[in-house]
C-alpha cells in the first residue's frame, strides 16, 4: 500500500537525531471526544519550547483508550497542522500483530514520520514471536521500538533489538529499563531514548542516549529542553526532581492529567480508568509550580487547586 | 472536535470557483488493498493536466466499500500529499446521520477542503429530516451537497436546497437532474457543479453552472479542462460524447476501472460487487482510444485489450 | 468459517413456509443506544399475536443507522431469546460485498434462521456484478432476496432472479415492484412474499404469495395473521387501507416510530436522519386507532398525542 | 440497554459452583477466520469430558488478536450451540473501560452467563481508578474478575477486590498469585478459582478455591475434571506436571496452539504475534502423550510431530 509520495520524506537519520520527544497529552471535551483546539494549543507550546517531536497517542496520550480511527485521524491532523514544524511519531504499536500492521501502514499513509512500536502486552510471545512481530512492521518505515516491561510483563531482552536492529528501519530503542541498559546498547552504537523522566539527565550525559521520550516535558518543555541540550545539569536535574517523583507516584497519565487541567491548558476531562489525583496530590502540585516557577510551565493561567466536582469522567464516549 | 489550525485554510469562495473537479478513482492491490502508488499516479496526471480538486471516495472512487478508517485515511493521505496543489473535497457523506457526522469531523480534522455530502439514499427520510441531516454537518466546514436520485431514490428538492443555503458553509450543488434544475439554482445565485459528463458543456456554458464533477476527466482531463475553460466548443463536446457514453452504459465505475486497467494505470483488480465490462466493451475502448487520440489519455503505455483471467475480482479484503 | 452445530437447523423448507413475517421496529433509548427492554417487549407481541418470523435491521428496523456489530449484536439477541419460538431472519445485506460476507457469516454463526439480501443500493452494478454478489452469500444459509427499486434505484430484473434461484438456499423473493412481477415468479414455482403491505391481500391470494413481510403488523399483529391465513377478505384489507396509507406517506419508518411512540409501547427517541410526523398527522393516527380499534393495537396504554418536545432525537450515539 | 429477557437466567451462585472452566482456545481456519467447525469440536469435547463451562476469547482463546465483532459474535454462537449444556463466560475486559462496558453489554445481550474482568494492563490506573473500572461493569451481570501481574504489569490488591465485593454480581477472582493469596480470600468467603493449573491440585484442596480456570483442560480435560472433582490425587496431580511445565515454558497459548495441532484437532495456523513451538519442544510433547496415554488427550488421531513448513503464520486476517 506504499506510497512514494509519503516515503523517504524523513530518514531515519532525521529521526535518529531527536533529543527531545514529548509523549504529548490527548485532552477531551466534556462528552469524550478529542478537544482539537486544546491539542494544537499543546503542540504549539511544545514547538514554542524547544521539542522536536512528539509521539501521538502513546500510553501518555491515551492511545489505549482510542479507536484506531481515532487514533489515525490524530495522527493525520497533527502531521496536516505541524508536520512541517516537528517531527510526528505515530504510536501504532499493538499487542495483535495485525492491528500493529494495520494501523503502522495508516499511519504512514497519513504521512507520520516514524512509528513506535511496543512488543505485545498482556498477550506476550515467545523471543521468536516478538522478532516475527517487528519484523511485520520495519520495513514500512523509521521505527522506533520501546521497551517497558513495568507495563508489558515482558523485557525485549537485547537479543531480540539485535536481529531486529538488522532492518534499516530501526531508528532506535526507546527504554525504560534503565541506565545499564541504554549503556549496553549505545555501546554497540544503537540509538537510544531514556523512557524514564528521572534518569534521562543522567542517560543523555553519562550513558549514551540520545534524549528522552519525556513526560515531563508535556509541563516543563523548556526545562527539559535544557535538560537534554545544553550540558549536565544536576541542579536542574535535582530541581525537576519532586516534580518528576510527584507525576509517577500514580501510573502515568493520571498526574499529568490532573496537573494540565490545573494549569488551566487542558479540561479536567478524563476518560476512565483514569481518575484525578486527590485533593491533597492536588495541592502538593500547586507547592511544585511554586517551587520550579510558574513561567517554566506550559499556559499563562494562575495554576488551581480543582475541586473533585470540577472533574469530569467518562465511561461511554 | 474543531481545531482552528485547520480552519479557515480554505475559504467556501475558494471551493465555489473550482471548475474542473475529478471524483477520483481509488486503486486496488491484488488483496484488495488500496494501492497508493497508483493513487498518487493518478492524482499527478490530474494535477498535470489541469484538475482543481478530487473528490475522495465518491461514487467513482467507490467510498460505498470502504471502512471509514479506510476512507478517512485516503482523505489524509491525499490532504498530505497533494493539499497544497489541488483542493481535497472528501465524500463524507452518509444515509446514517450519525456515520454522516463522524466521518466529516474526522475528514476536517486531517486537513480536508471541503465535504460532498449525499442526501440519506436507501434507508430515504422526509423533507425535514433532509434539513436535519444536512443541518448536522453544514457548521463543520465548506459543504457541496450532492442530488443524485437515480442512485438515491430520493431527489432533492430546490425547497430544501433553499433551506440548508442559509448556512454561510455550503459551497453548493452537485446537481445530476439535469440543466433546467441547474438554471434554477444558478439564477438565485447558488453555485453548482453538474454531475453528468454528458450534459457538462451546456450546464457550463448555457446553464450557469461553475463547472462539472466529472468521471470522465479520471482518463482524458486535459480536453475536460479544456471543455470547462476555453469557452463554448460543441465539436469536442461532441468527440467525446461516444466516450462518455460508453462510460455510463453500465453503471459507474464499471466502465471505468474497466478503462483504467486497460490504459495500465491501475491494476485490473476489482472490488465486487463491481465486475469488469465484457470483452466486445473493452475492444470498443480501444477504438475510442484511437479515435479520441491516446495522447489525450492518462498514461503513456498502449492502450490493451485484457482477458477476463487478467482480472481479479475480490470480495474479501 | 461455517459451524455444523448452527448448520441445517432451519430447512430453506421451513423459511418458504412462513406467511406473516414482521420488520420488526428497533426502540431505542433516549442516547440512542437500543432499548432492549422495549424490543423484547415488541417481540413478544409480534409471538403472542401471530407472527412467524421477524426481520432484525431491516429498513424498518433501521439497519442502515447500526454499527455491524450493533446488528449482529441485535441478530444474535433475538436468536437467543425468541429462535426457539420465531424464525429471525437478519438482514445482512449491503451495497458492499465485503460487508454482506461479513454479516452474513457472523449471523448466521450466532444462529440467524435466514438472511435477507438486498441489491447493492447507491453504488448499483451490472447484472454481473448482482449475480456475483448475491453468490457471494448464497452459499451460507436460506436467503431471501429483496427487491425495491424505489429505495436501491435498480430494479434486479427476473432473469437475475432465475440465475441465482439455482442455489438451493435462495429460500424466495421479497418483492416490491407490484403484484404482476410476484405472479411472474409464482408461476415459475418461486417463493415470493409482498414487501407492501398495500398490495399483500391481492399478492397473496391472487398472485400467489406465500405471505408479506410487513411493516403494518408492528401495529395490528393479529389483523395482518388473519389477512394473511384466513382467506380473501376484502372488508378487512379496506379497513386496514388508510391506516397503510397513513404509514407510508413519508418514508418508511418515520410514521410507523411515530405511532409506536404514541402507542405507548417505545419511546419517543429517533435516530436521525429520521424525525418524527408533524402533530396534524399524529392526530390523524390517534383517529385511526379509534377507528380500527384500540384493541386491534399493540400495547395496552391508551393512545396519545405527543407534543414536539416529548421527541427526542440523537445524531451522535 | 439491558434485557428482562436474557436477565436472570443463570445466577451468580450457579457460576460460584463452577469447578472446571476451560479457557477454551480459538482455531483458525488458514486465512485467519475462526474454524467454527473445529471450534465446535473442541467444544463438544469439553462437554463429554466434564467440563462445566467455558472462557471465551481468554488470553488462551486470544482475545487480544480478535476485533470486537469477532469476539462477541464468538460469544454469541457459543451461548446459541452450546449455552444450554455449558455455563458461557465471555472474556468482555479490556484495558479501556469504553471498550469494557461496549463489550459486556454486548456479551450478556447475546446471552453470555457471566462476564470476565481483567484490570487495565498496560496503560494501568491508580487503585481508585481500578475500582471505578470494575463498577463501570458489574452492575451488568454476573462477574469474574481476573488477577493475573504477570500479564498485567499490575496486581489486583485484596483492598480493590473487598471493594468491588460489595456487588452482588461479583460472582468470585481467578486468581493467579498463588494459593496464599486465594487462602486470604477463601478465609472471607470469596470464590476463587485458581488461574494456575500447576497450582489448581492444592489451591482446591488445601486452600480454599472452588476450581480452575484452566488451560491444560483444553488437552485432557477428563484428568482436570478428575483433580477438581474425586479429591486429592497428589499422583494425578504429579503425572500431569511434567505436562503442565511443558505448556508454559513459553507465553501461553503458544504451547497449548502447537499441541493442539500436533492432536490433529486444529489445523496448524498461528495469529501472530505467535508462533508454534520449535521442533525439539513438538517432539517432547509427543513423549508426554505417550506417557500419559494418548486416550486422556482429546480427539483420536495419532498425535503427530508437524514440520515447519505445515504451520500457515498469518498477519493479516
Amino acid at each position: 500500500m506504499r506510497s512514494f509520495e509519503a516515503k523517504n520524506r524523513t530518514s531515519v537519520d532525521d529521526i535518529k537525531s531527536l533529543r527531545l520527544i514529548t509523549a504529548i497529552k490527548t485532552p477531551y471535551l466534556p462528552d469524550g471526544r478529542f478537544d482539537l483546539e486544546a491539542y494544537d494549543n499543546l503542540v504549539n507550546m511544545q514547538i514554542d519550547n524547544g521539542a522536536e517531536a512528539v509521539i501521538v497517542g502513546g500510553t501518555t496520550g491515551e492511545g489505549q483508550l482510542m479507536s484506531w480511527d481515532e487514533h489515525i485521524m490524530l495522527i493525520g491532523h497533527t502531521v496536516n497542522c505541524f508536520g512541517g514544524t516537528i517531527k510526528v511519531i505515530g504510536n501504532t504499536g499493538s499487542n495483535s500483530t495485525r492491528e500493529a500492521i494495520h494501523a503502522t501502514e495508516q499511519g504512514f499513509a497519513v504521512g507520520m514520520h516514524a512509528a513506535l512500536h511496543i512488543n505485545p502486552y498482556y498477550g506476550k510471545t515467545s523471543l521468536a514471536g516478538l522478532v516475527s512481530h517487528f519484523d511485520s512492521v520495519l520495513p514500512m518505515g523509521p521505527t522506533i521500538v520501546y521497551n517497558v516491561p513495568s507495563r508489558t510483563g515482558q523485557d525485549i531482552p537485547p537479543t531480540v533489538i539485535h536481529t531486529v536492529a538488522r532492518s534499516p528501519n530501526l531508528a532506535g530503542v526507546k527504554e525504560c529499563v534503565g541506565n545499564d541498559r541504554i549503556q549496553q546498547y549505545t555501546d554497540k552504537g544503537i540509538t537510544v531514548w531514556s523512557g524514564n523522566d528521572d534518569q534521562c539527565h543522567d542517560a543523555r550525559w553519562v550513558s549514551g542516549a540520545t534524549g528522552v521520550v519525556s513526560v515531563a516535558s508535556n509541563l516543563v518543555p523548556r526545562l527539559m529542553r535544557q535538560l537534554m541540550f545544553e550540558g549536565k545539569n544536576h541542579s536542574l536535574n535535582s530541581m525537576l526532581m519532586p516534580l518528576i517523583e510527584w507525576l509517577f507516584k500514580e501510573p502515568n497519565p493520571i498526574a499529568l492529567n490532573t496537573a494540565l487541567a490545573q494549569l488551566g491548558v487542558s479540561r479536567p476531562v478524563f476518560r476512565l480508568p483514569y481518575v484525578p489525583l486527590p485533593l491533597p496530590k492536588r495541592m502538593e502540585f500547586v507547592k511544585l509550580v511554586e517551587q520550579i516557577g510558574r513561567e517554566n510551565f506550559v499556559g499563562d493561567k494562575d495554576v488551581m487547586i480543582l475541586d473533585d466536582s470540577d472533574f469530569i469522567l467518562v465511561g461511554r464516549y
